[in-house]
């Protein structure tokens, strides 16, 4: 079963909320869901600076969780949503848990693994392909990176300037 | 500080033994260390199939677990011994946790991303490279993977013979 149009962006916009929590904690604001059968059934944000685990991202949580959830290592019927694009650690695990299609946001220039620097999700030499849907809601999640990022520079110029 | 001779075979073989325990449960014998500054501070087997969770490879765990006894994500003088050429999301996670050399086993023609398929660890387009250094006892860790394989194969056979 394909996602509709509308379905696609209400479960992204799931996938910001997700994100916004990590800004809201300092977080570089990157989040996930993973939908089953039309129902959100993981979700995660990422966390690597609370935790100090760097495998701490979003996508890697709301695997988990949803694995959790249907007692499967097996995600063959769920979908991926993530604000920006996959690194291959993440997209390592979605073909490594069988997920069926990955919605993302943002292209990322400097891990991208869904086709910017390397395309695994697609790879025909692995053992599962992964759908890979990307933009949607680009706009949205490269806003929140960048005001982000500005932050931190600003914060990190502040300090400077005050002599800390 | 580059490990000698001696020291990557005695770490290597740590490696095996975790491969071993999981060989005890029934699950693909994989195993993983994490070393620094001479000491093994992180340990994983995989186990897949007794936590039904997709990401949970060996060197995942040995990777989450260094972090927490580092209490950091920066795995920077840390190295990493695996029996089997890591998968596209455990090289990603050595980039993502900038462990400094990842020591493996016997390539891995299915999923090999240190340069069987794909080679994550050392694309300078990634933010770290990782040194990679594979077959180190290459034979050991093959030959248990086939035993495990062979094993599977033998009881599916009796299986079917017996109408099960």
């Amino acid at each position: 079963m394909t996602a509709t149009h509308e379905e696609i962006e209400g479960f992204m916009k799931v996938a910001l909320d997700e994100a916004a929590k990590a800004e809201a904690i300092g977080e570089v604001p990157i989040g996930a869901v993973v939908v089953y059968n039309g129902q959100v059934i993981g979700r995660g944000h990422n966390m690597r600076e609370h935790t100090q685990d760097g495998t701490h991202h979003a996508e890697m949580m709301a695997i988990r969780e949803a694995c959790m959830v249907r007692h499967s290592w097996r995600l063959e019927d769920c979908d991926l949503y993530v604000t920006l694009e996959p690194c291959p650690m993440c997209a390592g695990a979605m073909i490594n848990s069988r997920v069926r299609i990955c919605y993302w946001g943002a292209p990322d220039p400097k891990a991208g693994a869904a086709g910017t620097l390397v395309n695994l999700l697609t790879d025909s030499r692995f053992n599962h392909q992964v759908g890979s849907v990307g933009g949607i809601f680009q706009a949205e999640s490269s806003a929140m990176l960048t005001r982000f990022f500005r932050g931190i520079r600003a914060k990190q110029k502040a300090a400077k300037a005050s002599g800390n």
